[in-house]
């Protein structure tokens, strides 16, 4: 009974169990709602607190529930009375292209020198709205001369993990530049931020006896994953909820090593995450905090460290992970906290020992461009004008944008099918590139278009960006704010995640954008 | 009781479990060692067949076990009476310090005009001979030079996801033409291999139903985590024996899904997998075979395809995995495999989907060393050339060369501290840069030295490094062939090792190393 054993186990445990008429059968089912049996003098009621992905959510994406050896689906994928892979394979294919959750990658070709505008496949150009390159930093000259020198001088990899042999001047330069930019201690270089965030919280929850993990909702895929990965208990809180975050939070001793998890720049939405608030309920429950500033390094702060930089919080917070590969310009992740920490993570960290470094020439592009964003303010500065001037426009002419402090704009569509339909439009009739969001990057229902103005959208690509919304809203009929409204539901969201997206408004006026920083 | 739920158990069996005298015993230890309560009506005996790593392998070091909730514990690491999160991180520092694994890692800048030349920290010239950039094609000029022309137009980041802004043109060709070299229909390109080859089983064994890892026992450490991310149950096969593998194999129905994962060429002993026979047995047995030529590609094969390509045994493969960071000089990983297959792992892989794409600088480099090394045999027959020599040479002299039929020469230390002081005296002394490879990349008493030649390595630098070594040998005393064998441990690992080791003899001469396939 191979299967069964997959709930996670140990064998030994799953042995005596498999014994235990009352165990067994709850194995079989993995949930507590199976009636025990009457036979054992110790069953007693026990209250269920399975925690499920609820369908059509990333959290339910992301589950690890592993199939039951069971005739019936062998069945289905036989070939000659034999299980046939291609057959299971083309089988899960057609689940998402069912639920229209099948994607089909676009085609687009950045160019340096023309940004924002890109080459299709078919050489056609076209305007790029919804890239994370948010500042245009992987076209800024200074980043591609850096590039250029170091390509001459150290090649094109690092030739190494960054034990053997690819462990350069450069690495440790850009790990110090980084742990000054958040002000701590060290920092700590991954292939990926994805990589990062997985490898630190798998790590870090998994040593930390006891750990018990407190996650916003909202969370990234790859926190979840890093959580799903460490085994360690977790708590999943409501979106920007604290009073949540603490009524978990009190049910555990002082003692008990605590993690939260959460981002300051909330990606699909444009929430901002309480920083303040939530390195307070660590400070009094003894937990430490995990905040991912993704989309937010390099946007905020009077040197580009985030909005924990900009709303001086930054000291509170214990780790920091960040990424070279949006508002850098670049690719590659990165963790920052105090030197004992990076150095366990450094020593015990699979995903970054087992790995072959970032290239020198990846480094010194994502240092020039760090040190650039540290001191000059005019991309910040050109990029929240410009998020400024789009959401209201916007949001004059009805589109449904949902609110939110930040550089995100998403306008909502609510259907898979109508997203990619309207992405399509836009790409082919328009010559605008504006990627459809679809499962199980937003939760099934809650499909959008997710715009991301950058300083070299200038006037006229916005006239053009508004009109082709506006035009197709009206031709298709497509819900507007009041419409959102009508149907109790504003914004195609639910209005207590509506209020979590607004509630850090205090930080950062919603209406204004973020005020740049000069 | 959180810590007691982090076995893995789903909350509501745990609950349950926690009100049975038996089950509660057995949570708590773990195993089935523990004596069961005389009045549970179902306790009889069972036998132990709980997995655990062996202290001092890589597998102990990957094992997630969530240490319990324990007093004791949380006092070691108490400050002012409350649990003291950086007591923590020094304490786990402490513990690798204390068994010699704590890695101290060298400032290595390898000048692609001066290759296999690197400069230090201080600026130190030092030839590299432990880099994994084999066929030196991260400065090749033609590579250099596409690097600089995509740099120019495209610029230096992808900007997005594959799926939002970050697939472009170049990502689509390097696929193409990486399915090509394996002649597979499809391949797919991650941040590194260790995201592929995690991303992949992680999600390919969580999805088939009741699937079964045969997972050869020398796999790198990215396979075993996603193996042990993907929940799936696995069995361990002895290093590269197929009667062991089969014993496992047969055990299960011909309708269970398995999957057989294993390497064409280990990295720290240079062994070969058996590539025929564990295809012959997949067929048999109805299961898959996932093979990593992470350390082939571009050195075997008369277009750089592999260990597979070289012995002709490419089509029996179901999934391909290599690197585009090692002989091909850039970074990034990828897999191959039927159509269906890769758009399964494209559509499902949390690793694939939710991460910045390559940036096309880095993909329009590794496209130009794989075209290159398609047609190019020069660089793989002066890498055999040297690999040939020098192990010779060693040989000659005593020194004792892990025996392998592949391009990797691992020099036997058999001691974490001797291998580092070595190394630092290599480095210090002789401008000579070996890292010593320790724990947890090899298993504790098996501590060498991992020498990989290169087409730049001439006749000078041989001789300078075989006389380091044979100086350092007689200076220290060290252990030659001779010694280890009248020890009864021929070279350092058991003879049984030594076997399967060479035991792949019969594919590539062992004594000659690989053929030159020109």
């Amino acid at each position: 009974m191979p299967a069964i054993r997959q709930v996670g186990m140990p064998n030994a445990l799953y042995a005596k169990a498999s014994k235990c008429p009352m165990m067994k059968n709850a194995l079989k089912g993995q949930s507590a709602g199976i009636s025990t049996s009457s036979k054992c003098p110790y069953a007693s009621t026990v209250d269920s607190i399975v925690e499920v992905g609820k369908p059509g959510t990333l959290s339910s994406f992301l589950s690890k529930n592993p199939s039951e050896l069971n005739n019936a689906l062998f069945n289905q994928h036989q070939k000659n009375g034999v299980f046939d892979y291609e057959t299971f394979y083309h089988q899960e294919l057609e689940k998402k292209k069912n639920d229209r959750s099948y994607r089909y990658f676009n085609n687009i070709n950045r160019l340096a020198k023309l940004y924002p505008t890109a080459h299709t496949g078919t050489g056609e150009h076209v305007t790029v709205w919804c890239s994370n390159d948010y500042l245009g930093m992987s076209k800024h000259p200074e980043v591609i001369e850096a590039m250029k020198e170091t390509l001459d001088k150290y090649g094109a990899g690092a030739g190494g993990t960054r034990n053997i042999a690819g462990n350069a001047q450069l690495h440790l330069t850009l790990e110090r530049e980084l742990a000054d930019l958040h002000k701590k201690e060290a920092a700590l270089v991954f292939s990926s931020c994805f990589v990062a965030n997985d490898a630190t919280i798998s790590t870090l929850a998994s040593k930390l006896p006891g750990c018990v993990i407190f996650s916003d909702s909202s969370n990234h895929a790859s926190m979840i994953q890093g959580i799903r990965n460490s085994r360690a208990k977790k708590h999943i809180f409501r979106h920007n909820d604290v009073a949540h975050l603490e009524s978990l939070l009190q049910q555990y001793d002082i003692n008990t090593p605590k993690l939260i998890a959460y981002e300051s720049v909330y990606s699909m939405c444009g929430s901002l995450g309480p920083i303040k608030e939530i390195t307070a309920l660590a400070k009094k429950y003894n937990a430490i905090t995990f905040c991912d500033e993704v989309h937010a390094v390099g946007m905020y702060g009077k040197t580009g460290a985030g909005v924990a930089e900009y709303v001086e919080a930054m000291a509170g917070i214990d780790i920091i992970t960040g990424t070279l590969g949006k508002a850098f310009g670049v690719v590659g992740g990165y963790i920052a906290g105090s030197a004992a920490f990076v150095d366990m993570i450094r020593s015990y960290a699979p995903g970054f020992i087992f790995t072959t470094s970032l290239p020198p020439v990846v480094v010194s592009g994502a240092l020039t461009s760090i040190r650039h964003l540290k001191k000059s303010q005019v991309e910040r500065s050109g990029q929240q004008l410009n998020t400024r001037a789009l959401k209201a426009t916007l949001q004059s002419k009805g589109i449904p944008v949902v609110p939110n402090p930040s550089h995100i704009v998403p306008v909502m569509v609510g259907d898979a099918e109508t997203a990619k339909s309207i992405s399509d439009e836009l790409l082919y009739k328009y010559k605008i590139y504006v990627q459809s969001i679809n499962y199980p990057t937003v939760n099934v229902g809650e499909e959008r278009l997710r715009i991301t103005p950058t300083p070299g959208h200038h006037e006229a690509h916005m006239q053009h960006l508004v009109g082709a919304l506006e035009t197709i809203w009206e031709e298709r009929g497509l819900k507007y704010v009041e419409d959102w409204a009508k149907a109790g539901s504003p914004l195609g969201i639910g209005s207590t995640h509506v209020d979590q997206l607004v509630r850090s408004a205090d930080l950062v006026n919603p209406n204004q954008t973020v005020a740049a920083t000069a």
